[in-house]
């Protein structure tokens, strides 16, 4: 291989169409490397609605299955009633997984659902000489929020913000400004804003100097105990009580499957110091995002939770508890051809009516459908039957 | 919306091609639901080689747009030269953003990767009566290695017990299994292995009790300390000296990215209580496992790491630490289409000769790209430029 | 050994004084177990003034040397001045550091401090039938913050509500009821105001069920995330430019303890995945508690926290901050004789004038003394001198 | 206040006896702050035993009650019959309550106890230039474990070097020694055995530069997950099966108990992102640490842990486990006249024989009080009778 001459980013200035510069990437690509990407290059996006926006150095697309799994009953202030989930993956079971819970969860009489938090936060870390002044800079931060505010929302149409949470280390401070964000996840309004936040801060407050736009206590696409305390994006909690007959119908008791729950989800978890007090939440949000548009990268932090559980009379009681889901039905991906059907598919394209409404509609589906995976598995693991529906369907390398 | 009265799982059994049940499935969709499906239906997958391995209840695909970064010069044991990186995202500016670490990382001599470690693991959970008889059975383990190392390889051509970890908490024992899985990623083949182990121990030591084939010391796709600190999937190290002279024509010193890291990156992360101490291994992560075909929810834990740095006389010293890289190059999803181009461009498609070398190569590729990718954000945001690259390139809602 | 027929609780019923119950109690130990306990009974205590208070089945005392560092100036808002620090430890060398350090902190100028946040908090966890009932409980909670308040102030003479942080899981609701206490660490005055509010909670909104007045949430005695993000007790900072010429005169630079500072308490904190980002804290911390009557337990939460350090023209830049130092000034073991003493040493015995400013000054002093003691180390790794310091002044076995 | 001209800590070479000196600077002491320090001066140590061994700049020794809990029956591998457990605090209802649950735990026939782990860790840290000299010095260390074993032990009449785990991130190393140490707690002894290790590394692999003796890898005095999945000094586990009749006797049921322990201690902790999956661990330990002279900063690590349950049938099961005991019977405050005779009562003081086996003894010992101070507030919690014991016991400032 070697070094190009001519500059793969520029191929859309050169050939003027999206389209015809990534074919053009794809042939130079595959004289370097000698690979033909011909299914790369088959894709039904049109690049020009790309490029700019969504991607750089384009080259085509990748195709991922794409599976449904419903009739999901959401009962929640803003999805309610039955829901065919897209997930779009690569490992076998995992659509019929949720699928299945899905069934346990709609008979049962649905999942009820609760948005308890929403505010995305972006969070600038500031450099000050003396603790002295960091006390000093959140004093005036904090007498003078209703600027700050206007300053944030000059930049946005639907940003709000909210909230300014404080933190000092030393010289340092961390201001992690809050936004509502309508019905998009939110990250880059909030960015742009918080960088009008931090130079209206430095040209006021000159002692102030801004170390990072995003100090890491925002907390994005890093699992972190402040999302997991305070919340970003989404906390959503959602609950069912599975029917004593469906699982005696599957050989076990609600019992059975609390037990599972506290020894694996909790002891295990406690022992590994995890962040995932669950069995499998990643897997069916990554799926979700993936078929929808997200930022992938977020399932990180938006797959963090817990499962709990109770052996009640009339059946198991299960619950999840999302305290970052990050999601928007504006922006990011989910205008894209395929994206956007799979958002239509559950009701939340584009932007609700108020504004945020799609998107906190589509937490709430989520989460039944996190609730109806991990139904799933706790019952497989209480049934042991986890490796033989890995072995049934998915056929990966052995 | 109505409950189905024809199951969704059935419609392969009844068309007998999955390409047509596919169809039919969205057509039922769109009858229930009134949402067109016509783009997820446009995919050049044949839906028959998914089915029953990769996906169930599919109704076509999601398209991801695909960008590359590079050339990227990487110096490991196995991935020695240049590199196109695909990066499958729809969060404008990262492939940019990975594109330009990329050359600094190349002018500066390349990236020297490491693979510190390398095993899956898979960790069931039994119960027995007493601590007593958790001690007694984790020296029975300890005392059957080679029989019980034989019976997990019977269930697999390439996976290999390297190591019984084990943990006890009262009258529970967790046994974590590690293997290696050449070119595999192998968490079905370490499942299914586990399973006949745990088939094993429960008849010849009767008083274990399985309670989770998985008890979440895996750990799979969850944030956790058990693989930060003890590894699972490879653990990566990349690193480079970035000279100074780069640095200086962006306007900056080594000291400045450096006093970025430490104050965002450590100190920030420290607050946060993080498992990442870095500024977004997780873009880079998703962007390369969607494009190539891995399984997208051990992001989560694959993301966790730490970037280190140095200002030196001659540069800027940084690393990543990545201590639990979960990839393969066979198996889960980079046989489709797209993906396995993707691997293609890499040269890591398929077994490697001997079988491992593929997943190792690929592994240091992805520890190179992800320094180009924390480099360049480290850069950007000592030259404050963070929010203007998302509003020129990531023109999402606002 | 046998078991007892008089029970040794009743001693004192029996005796109808304490001193005379101990010195029973003492021989009827070394008759049950033939070890003299002598020196445990010559103490200087009263024990009619600790029975009843402080301990049960009381035998006498421990005994455990004091010494004291400083002078260390301390400029805070509470704390302003020169103070002798009174530290109670077997470990030798410690003392001497935190002596030393406060040398270099005292000829620097002296540590600033600030208390940035002031509240004891106890998390009553209630259980409730649903998720909707959680919401609903929290929202009348809310609703009837001033009732409650009246409720929880009833019960004590200087605790405030001034906060309830809510968090739900499930069916689960923690309520994190956070006083102002005054002078004392509050630990009982809050257990026992909460325990009025969970009662007037669950007569007024009777789905709820108290589990536990305290559902680990408060955080009492563990580390964790909630105490480092909300703070529990005092949050404090406290920093110090340490001259350059010190450092020089040791033979190092401040870069030289910088370095140390990041590759060790934040790179190798980061990779334990620490709550404590610093070098010894707890040390400090122990040692005082000890001396001063505070409850030792709470070293746990107290001792969290991060060192941050910058290199400067003019010397080195050093913060503490440590987010949940929980200490009083009055209760626990605060009146007892040598404790009194040793708090009267600093200048902060008793209740202040008002009450609260002599538990803000003894919080102010604790963290400048962390300081002194933190740096110290640090300055002693620099210089490599840390096993050497142990030789000549811990001969403990070897 | 002034600054001295006599240096205080040379008090002891000007008045030669370390009891004079303490009187001198008592006296200097009451001169420049105004305060009477007759009650620390009434201490019954020579204080000549503990200057340049236990403490700098002695001034006295502060006086702590101690009760006694028991008699608690402990069938460990070394501790077998029944204790007398020596508690030191100023905390009223600590003792009754630990009181209690040894009685509970006595008629239900005693707490089995293992110890599962013993290690002591300290982890000096190492710059190299790059990461290729990382794995280099890794790679050297492994294949001179022997010599650098013999290094190691010359320093020590009991240490013995039983792993040297490592840990790279860049171009740092961490070697984490891991010693047996006898029946001291061993800290100061693996510090000067790795001194020894890190010199003879520098000078034969003169590429590795020691950055920090300790590099919190260790990790000492601070909460961590190394600790936590590793084990440092024991690694105990205790459990018990408390009888039904004694729960009911109480008016509550296993189950009872079980449920508090799930939804407080796990999904509470799990919440609040906790080391501590337990009620007060840290109150039980920081009890017998001071009273036995231990090392009590070390109550931070010491008290990490899980308390699980399980409902039986023939009553509640409850276990303890502990990670991280950090405990000896020789060396520290182990000495003193009161201490010893607090480790006296439990038949541990001093060396046993062969070396090793009482602090092994002391442990079980430890972790059978822990459990049945753990079993006794988790009854109470049961019963809501947390507040009203705090009230009759512990009338501290209201």
């Amino acid at each position: 291989m070697f070094l190009m001459e001519v500059k793969l980013h520029e191929f859309e200035k050169v050939y003027g169409d999206a389209n015809k510069a990534a074919e053009a990437r794809r042939q130079y690509l595959e004289k370097v490397t000698g690979v033909k990407l011909e299914n790369i290059g088959r894709t039904i996006i049109d690049l020009n609605t790309v490029v700019g926006r969504n991607i750089e150095n384009v080259i085509g697309a990748v195709q991922i299955p794409v599976g449904v799994a419903g009739p999901l009953l959401v009962r929640g202030d803003y999805a309610n009633g039955y829901f065919y989930v897209p997930l779009a993956t690569t490992e076998g079971a995992l659509v019929a997984s949720v699928n299945r819970g899905a069934k346990f969860v709609t008979e049962s009489g649905g999942a009820r659902v609760k948005v308890l938090k929403d505010g995305m936060a972006r969070a600038p870390l500031f450099r000050v000489p003396s603790l002295i002044d960091a006390v000093e800079l959140v004093e005036w931060v904090t007498g003078h929020f209703e600027e700050l505010k206007k300053v944030a929302e000059s930049t946005t149409r639907f940003g709000k913000l909210k909230d300014i949470q404080h933190f000092i280390v030393g010289n340092y401070v961390w201001l992690r400004l809050v936004f509502s964000t309508g019905d998009a996840m939110g990250m880059n309004m909030v960015t742009i804003a918080s960088e009008a936040v931090a130079k209206f801060i430095q040209e006021n407050f000159p002692k102030a100097k801004l170390i990072a736009l995003s100090g890491n206590m925002c907390v994005d696409k890093k699992a972190n105990a402040v999302n997991f305390i305070l919340g970003r994006g989404k906390t959503v909690v959602a609950e069912a009580v599975i029917k004593k007959e469906i699982l005696e119908r599957l050989g076990i008791t609600p019992e059975d499957v609390h037990n599972v729950n506290v020894r694996k989800n909790l002891i295990g978890s406690a022992l590994a110091h995890s962040y995932g007090f669950n069995a499998h939440f990643a897997n069916i949000i990554a799926a979700i995002f993936i078929a929808t548009g997200q930022d992938v990268a977020q399932v990180v932090e938006s797959s963090m939770g817990i499962t709990s559980t109770e052996a009640r009379e009339d059946g198991l009681y299960i619950s999840v508890f999302l305290p970052s889901l990050e999601v928007g039905t504006v922006g990011g991906g989910t205008g894209l051809p395929t994206q956007r059907e799979a958002l239509e598919l559950l009701g939340v394209a584009g932007s609700g009516n108020p504004p945020g409404v799609n998107a906190l509609k589509f937490a709430e589906i989520i989460a039944a459908a996190v609730l109806a995976g991990e139904l799933n598995l706790l019952i497989a693991l209480a049934r042991n039957e986890l490796a033989s529906a890995h072995k049934k369907l998915g056929r990966g390398a052995r």
